[in-house]
């Protein structure tokens, strides 16, 4: 194996929970720079849910590892299964979607998608599975059906459990991972991403594409990201997500908010840095948290905006991390509506005994006005109801318009 | 419930395993007469057996009842599974059959069925199932899928024991019963008869014509019969049973090997004897053992060609088992081909002493050629190698000509 197969390798099994197999994964890169052919590397996409948050960001950055190593990304998009729903509406992640629906959310997701994936024609492709899956007779699902067997079914995790609860499963719901397994004969792949919650529809394609004398494409499984909450997974219902649509500052808001042991795993899931360099971030004697959380959040808004943005998303953050730390107890004063200069506000604020004292304190910089430090003593500011107006260190006093 | 429906109910009753509902039953049949319209009575035809034999003929017979009540036989060919056969090979009974075979095997079949079906077109439609699972597409399939959970299909008797055995079920044998079913909702079937081993496929047809609002089908379930040997399920391949096509002596001797304890099991389910005759016949204190069943193999013989056909095939018996009785060590007595007269015959056999001993012997009706009595000792017998001449109990000759 050459040093540049070995590094891509290495890329590529960061992260991974299990890789079925990594044998086969090396095979396929060797052959692949050798015959000078791109891997095809598929990726299923929900049209259900289009809005896309960190915790979907984990497979795609993987995509975006192969892209850049010169391969193909193909995104199938479920709109067959979509357009269908679950019969039985007991499903809630299959509802019945209109065709205009499913347009609309799949516009959605690949905007959201162009922020982590590399959109160029040679390296994306898209293909809405019901281009083959409407053309299934009866005769062709039942030779599908005929590759797994019931047994091999109910080991799915989460078939077992219900199957030994005796909570029904209906038998269209094993159509499906056999539906995710036909695509990937269609579309020939060499390799799928994943959830670990996909691991067993994404090992049907593997034994559908051996049946159909193809290549078994090589199964990577990704981590299930952790929620905001570190209980839960990721996800818009639990309301414990970022979402990559979310304004910079929300992003670092969110991020400081993780334990500190949730960091390991966003960094290593979500951003790029070095393996050595998150030990050393982790290591609470070598960074403090709150840096190395900080660090983390401007990574990620970089990824979804720009280095000035994510910047910017800091200093906003330390502004209202500082007026957090306002006591609870200010003394308040009563003012005018009318724009008033600063040093004129500190007076009868009752923080400086003159205007000439508190044209002092703003020049050597200890004024400040909902967190934001002044320099100007004459500024005109409009005083609003609570306003809060600092001076040094533990001088406050919050304002109340009459 | 009038006297005619309650007649009809018990005629229909007769033989049956179990009736889902006989109370839904009565109602239809109440229903249908007050209506006047003809319940759709449906029977399945497997097309790669196209071949009956008795065993085939105790639905058949049943469903005869039906028609000769005013209601209409519903034949379904499988044609369509019949087309796929089993893509896994394994299941020898569904082998693949091109579009030609089944239409040979459906000729047989309906050539045989003529039997004992009326087949007017008032009374009987034909079916080939193809017809409406050829336009199912996926979305169709797995709408059909949702309405059986796997736990119900695992409950299936033969599904449980190779569950539990551990022997691989292929999915696509789960989608054989919802097929069977569907077929039902298409056909818009009122009743569904089958054999015992088909319950579980028919009570599928139910729940899939309550999801489609329709009124459920009736399942009436049927014995399976058992075969010459009594053993085993009568079948072509145990080669122990009776085919529709078999010529009558063939039935009659077949009948007779039956043993004793089969016999009430085959007037119920073979012929329309009162079931109080029956009780009589099967007592031995009250008819002997060989006579009811030389009964019982003229009434099938008469069903399948005609009463005189059926007492010459008791003739025949009569013979070949009167012949049976013969000593192993007969005198030869070598005569000439030419027709000889009965008496000389006799005598130049060593039979009788005179001429006039033998005319006597004749004309008491002691005097048998080939287990036939003879009664005309002047009658020109053409002599055959072979041919036994019978005198009084103990006495015999074997000619052969020289």
């Amino acid at each position: 194996m050459t040093q540049d197969i070995e590094q891509a390798f290495e890329t590529l099994k960061r992260g991974t929970v299990e890789i079925y197999s990594e044998k086969e994964l090396k095979e396929k890169l060797i052959d692949a720079q050798k015959k000078g052919r791109q891997l095809r590397i598929k990726l299923g996409m929900d049209p259900t849910a289009p809005d896309l948050h960190l915790g979907h960001t984990v497979v795609m950055r993987k995509l975006r590892q192969f892209q850049d190593l010169g391969h193909k990304a193909v995104l199938i998009i479920g709109d067959y299964t979509a357009r269908i729903g679950d019969p039985t509406g007991q499903n809630t992640t299959r509802p019945v979607l209109s065709g205009e629906d499913i347009d609309k959310n799949a516009q959605t997701y690949f905007k959201q998608a162009e922020k982590i994936l590399d959109t160029s024609k040679e390296k994306l492709e898209i293909r809405p599975n019901g281009e083959w899956l409407r053309d299934l007779d009866l005769a062709a699902i039942i030779k599908l059906c005929s590759s797994m067997t019931v047994a091999r079914m109910l080991e799915r995790d989460t078939f077992e459990q219900r199957y030994k609860k005796g909570d029904p499963i209906s038998i269209h719901e094993f159509l499906y991972p056999l539906m995710q397994g036909y695509d990937s004969v269609m579309i020939e792949s060499d390799v799928e991403l994943g959830g670990t919650d996909q691991t067993f529809n994404n090992l049907a394609g593997r034994d559908l594409q051996r049946i159909n004398a193809q290549q078994p494409q090589i199964v990577m499984t990704m981590p299930i990201l952790a929620g905001l909450d570190g209980i839960e997974k990721m996800s818009k219902s639990k309301n414990n997500y970022i979402g990559v649509t979310d304004e910079p500052a929300d992003m670092f808001g969110k991020i400081m908010s993780i334990s500190d042991e949730m960091m390991e795993n966003y960094f290593t899931l979500l951003t790029d840095v070095p393996e050595d360099k998150i030990a050393e971030l982790i290591d609470s004697e070598k960074t403090h948290p709150k840096k190395a959380k900080a660090l983390l959040a401007k990574d990620i808004i970089a990824q979804f905006y720009d280095s000035e943005a994510a910047q910017q998303a800091e200093a906003a953050f330390e502004q209202v991390f500082a007026r957090r730390e306002l006591p609870d107890d200010m003394p308040e004063t009563v003012m005018a509506a009318e724009p008033t200069p600063l040093s004129r506000m500190i007076v009868s604020a009752g923080l400086a005994g003159s205007g000439g004292e508190a044209k002092r304190l703003v020049k050597q910089g200890g004024v400040s006005v909902n967190g934001e430090k002044m320099s100007d003593p004459t500024a005109q500011i409009a005083p609003e109801s609570g306003m809060v107006i600092k001076v040094g260190k533990r001088k406050f006093a919050k304002v109340v318009v009459k």
